[in-house]
């Protein structure tokens, strides 16, 4: 079918995302859009965050994507809902997958959940869990720090050692034995996090969303059949060359094709309603 | 809804199965079903092997079940592709879980996979793993001692241990880091079966297709919104007492409700049609 897997953030964090599904799904070409001139996303009002990401999926549309994968916690509470309606192709976010692969590896229903002060404030994640289990208890903290962090590229080494410490301070001693990275920034920090919190997994949303991306694919017949090499493109609306370099340093993802582009107009409403 | 997800069986091995679903889905509603007196399917025709799938799967549609999984390697690989094209309710499988699941946690793209000689022979996990990566190593061995063994309840101690070490002794030094246990009552050996083998992974099917069930549960909205303890039903066409004692002392499940049935008669096809 060779359809490609669109994948859309407000930036660059969502890459987390897409390099698991090229590490699960290597023969699935993914179309890759982050919108970093307008992110954060976190601090919008709702409205605008439905308006943005609503421009993502209508450019996925156009480029004839098979599923598209919400990569990002803000739009994944805004829009995944109403986009599951309105399209007539899987839309998948990244809260629920998290969510579920903490039920599965926790052993003493105890999990905590870190994210941006808007994920923790929407209390996405807790509802999620709750709606699996209302006996587990969730532990929620906002860690603002981290995305500057690792946007500014200090992913290790003493100041990001000190930084993580300090954030998850609050958290020491809780009882919790799994630890949901509830941003797409934070798996970048993970050895640093593991590190602060011996005995406790921790689950990255990416490699989760990943997970049930593949699950979904495979349980609708939609993965792709050709062996061949599965070529990749990513959009930014912000500068290509910058996102490359990011690209390639954080993630050791190379990619050939980053285009820039711009987003505006209209919600394209006609464009992502379903065919049936 | 309060409708039951139904699992079905050659006997009592997935009820390893069913104790995931139960641990990681605590508000759904199960009915079981395990064709104790007919088990094992393996060495079966496959003629009889479709047969007898169908009548326990009509048996589950008069219990209204809002989706069906095929807890059985064998059943899976003959009944599973023809239950989804007839059926309008999602049916799951034990195998591409495990296999996906081995996809994500494996590093070294080395793979193993254990199962009964049936399962083995039928080479359907590394078809599984293949489809979604043909360059993923695959190594697969038969340990047709390990049902027995589980079924004589010989789960640890030095017996097991022997048997263990002995029939993975194949295995030994050939580079995987995960290991796949391809039959519903291998988790029962799992302790043993990891401590032979260090600094590799092991995954149950059982638990990844859980986590499937999970997944899918949530994803088409079909999850059960009440809060209220879910009730669980057993048939099992064998002894209902042993059938219990075993639930019992194998996975600390405690079934209240556990009846006798005969499953027989022609293929229930008019009840399994899809309804559009």
């Amino acid at each position: 079918m060779n359809r490609p897997i669109g994948i859309i953030d407000s930036g660059i964090g969502g890459l987390t995302v897409a390099s698991e599904i090229m590490r699960q799904l290597p023969k699935e070409p993914i179309v890759y859009i982050g919108d970093s001139a307008r992110c954060p996303y976190g601090p919008r009002p709702v409205e605008e965050v439905r308006a943005f990401t609503w421009q993502m999926i209508g450019r996925l549309l156009h480029e004839d994507v098979k599923m598209i994968v919400i990569a990002c916690n803000t739009a994944t509470a805004v829009v995944l809902e109403e986009a599951r309606a309105q399209l007539d192709i899987p839309v998948v976010g990244v809260i629920r997958p998290g969510a579920i692969s903490a039920i599965q590896v926790s052993e003493n229903r105890h999990v905590a959940v870190i994210g941006t002060i808007g994920t923790i404030a929407s209390n996405a994640y807790t509802m999620a869990l709750h709606s699996i289990d209302e006996n587990v208890t969730v532990e929620s903290l906002a860690c603002p720090l981290f995305v500057p962090l690792v946007e500014q590229g200090t992913i290790k080494g003493p100041e990001a050692e000190a930084i993580v410490r300090e954030s998850l301070a609050p958290l020491q001693g809780a009882g919790f034995d799994t630890l949901i990275l509830g941003c797409t920034h934070y798996p970048l920090l993970k050895p640093v996090i593991e590190a602060c919190l011996p005995g406790v997994t921790v689950i990255s949303s990416g490699e989760e969303t990943a997970r049930e991306v593949s699950s979904l694919l495979f349980y609708h017949s939609m993965n792709e059949q050709h062996q061949a090499k599965a070529t990749h493109r990513f959009y930014t609306t912000g500068e290509a060359n910058q996102f490359k370099q990011l690209a390639a340093s954080w993630l050791n993802i190379h990619t050939d094709s980053v285009a820039s582009i711009h987003l505006d107009g209209p919600l394209p409403v006609q464009a992502t309603m379903k065919s049936k």
